[in-house]
């Protein structure tokens, strides 16, 4: 069996490398010979031990028969949609680990799989080294998924956990997280949610069986939180983290979001800590299962890419489990219709008994250093719209709104 | 497809609720027609809605050629091997939740599956509804797994986590985990340790592929902690798990040990509370992988029996990577020759001065409340057969070992 890897960035290296130092292992586990035939860049590495594999032309690898994996490490929708699709067509199985091809193109990469009785794996595209699509598909299928939460980007994580540790800044913070290589020089991706939102989008299609689009769904950043709101949370008990999440709502709809979330001391999330992730997954039977290691990296993510090369080995057919509908679009609800507990951070007099006509019953918070002129409270649970409605009257009588964050309940 | 579940206990019971509430689903995601056609247990089921469906003799199945797959889930050794060992022979695919069964037959029933064409399933053996044996041998295909340690019995960590939170006698502890159900009138397979050394077998065998037996792993229990050592853990910095582990040695050995141990509150597995399970898996490339879960009860436990139904029902022949070798009983290194840190409690005078001398470098811990002739410390690194005979000589010298606990680094 003849493998193409595109891509020799991180990742791909990673998978080389990965792939040759457990070589006897893997073709023992997979019961094949298996080898890579190509590896394709546009650069050069002429130092690399594998350099007589290096090509720069796709069509050699998409014409040449013998090649029945391709590992798809490029990254990025294009040219890695066309290529995968080539592939694909031509009855190769394609593995990935690239998040945004598949939440984006995901149910019509699946489908021309199926066509052609190969398959197109992708367990490194969520959760870098944790094992979460195959036990999501296979461990689980004898369960209805109801809720998926996770903690799905490890840059915003080791800011996060920063700012709640060592009360930096999330300026410096961010800062520290480029400097080690945690994060890119345009870290917009990160710290705006994208990343995350891709991710939820590919487990809500996989538990859900129909595609989530990331442009359904809501999602907001890590950018606006502060230490203020840090230091609430502890108040409050617990930790602001970053969570992805979605959950089949009793009509058969899915509500999903990305957002900054109050996560309780007590809850397995909250000790997610670093550059970690954690999931978690509610289903009917067995209950909440969480799933936590390194989310990303050269060596966990392309361990991840090889393993699916192996599953793809020894493979006879598509995958039945491993599959979504395509979605119109219209998947996920009006994420103003869904509910949540609400923190809010004010400056400006305001009274709990004014507090409590516009949002109900509130929690004071309170935290050293308090201004007199700081009030922070968390509400109970409130449909988005009407929490957005009654901060807009705060504002409205003058009252400044600082901060506002979902308290969730994993 | 028929299938077979012999045994109507509560996870038997459990497995057919589970296969008939998810009936279409499973079907669609296996790709085949599925149905149970026999159910085997000794006693009447007059009111059950499958009562036509139940038979008290094995060979029935045995010899029914319609009958692909058959569900273990009656436990206890015998007649369980007996008749999986005669379901494998007639060409059927198995699936189980016993751990027993696995943990001292787990080699040769693998053998006669692949003898077969056939599979032998047990993903319900360990960790209940967690995925863990097949992220074990999939997932984590492209990793080499150095280091295995979980909390993998529920109604301890249930009592360990009575006694840490409220301060409740292991006594108490145990009385009350036996009302609630979660431990049985007789508990010493729970709290002796029995029950997490033939998990820790079975994910041991596993990942450094050789069996290793029960009786080849040391085993202690939890009936010597107290409510003293539960607040010197605390004044360390963690709290008191039962730790079932295996590690690969560098001379190509295993070390295999299941104790109490004291977690540092930073760990993964420290928050693993109350009847929860949680496994740590530590692999060359994907670095600390943990899953998280109920290890334990009817319906998680039933949830996995039924997804390995629906993995053999899919499968074209036996799983390559799931497998082991046969051990000679001398798989795990003597446990007098591996190394730990110790927590060592002790009444009668003792300086710090001669600790050292006995123990090397020690720090003191202290307690609310703690008498004046009582003594508490952590050592360093050391051979368990050295700490043993330090403590001898404490013990020569007048002084009391009121308790001796790992100190364990996960």
């Amino acid at each position: 069996m003849k493998i193409a890897v595109m891509g020799h960035g991180v990742v791909g290296s990673g998978v080389v490398e990965v792939f040759y130092q457990h070589y006897e292992n893997l073709k023992r586990k997979s019961g094949r010979e298996m080898d890579i035939k190509y590896i394709l860049d546009l650069r050069d590495f002429p130092e690399s031990p594998y350099r007589e594999k290096f090509i720069k032309d796709f069509s050699l690898i998409e014409n040449d028969p013998e090649v029945t994996i391709v590992a798809e490490v490029m990254g990025g929708l294009h040219p890695a949609y066309d290529y995968v699709r080539a592939c694909l067509e031509k009855g190769k199985s394609v593995v990935t680990s690239n998040k945004e091809l598949v939440a984006a193109k995901g149910a019509e990469l699946l489908r021309i799989a199926r066509e052609h009785n190969v398959n197109f794996f992708f367990e490194a595209s969520v959760g870098g080294g944790i094992p979460i699509i195959r036990p999501l598909h296979l461990c689980l299928a004898a369960n209805e998924i109801n809720e998926i939460a996770g903690i799905l980007n490890g840059t915003t994580n080791f800011i996060l956990t920063k700012m709640i540790r060592e009360s930096m800044s999330f300026e410096d913070a961010l800062k520290m997280a480029q400097e080690l290589g945690y994060a890119e020089r345009d870290p917009s991706a990160d710290v705006e949610g994208q990343d995350a939102c891709r991710k939820i989008c590919i487990l809500a299609s996989l538990a859900f069986g129909r595609h989530v689009y990331p442009q359904e769904v809501h999602t907001e950043g890590i950018t606006k939180i502060t230490l203020e709101d840090v230091a609430y949370a502890g108040n409050w008990g617990g930790v602001i983290k970053l969570i992805g999440r979605a959950r089949r709502l009793e009509d058969g709809g899915v509500s999903a979001m990305v957002s900054p979330g109050f996560i309780h001391f007590g809850s397995q999330l909250a000790s997610v800590d670093d550059v970690f992730n954690g999931i978690l997954v509610r289903g009917d039977a067995t209950g909440d299962v969480v799933f936590y290691g390194k989310g990303a990296g050269k060596l966990p993510t392309a361990s991840a890419v090889v393993a699916d090369i192996v599953d793809a080995a020894k493979a006879t057919g598509s995958s039945r489990s491993l599959c979504w509908e395509e979605g119109d679009g219209h998947t996920v609800c009006d994420w103003k219709e869904t509910s949540s507990a609400f923190y809010f951070r004010l400056r400006g007099g305001c009274s709990e008994e004014a507090l409590r006509r516009l949002f109900g019953p509130v929690k004071m918070l309170h935290r050293d250093g308090q201004p007199q002129d700081e009030t922070a409270f968390v509400t109970g649970m409130l449909k988005e719209k009407d929490a957005a409605a009654a901060a807009e009257q705060l504002r409205a009588s003058g009252c400044a709104v600082l901060g506002s964050i979902r308290v969730l309940d994993y």
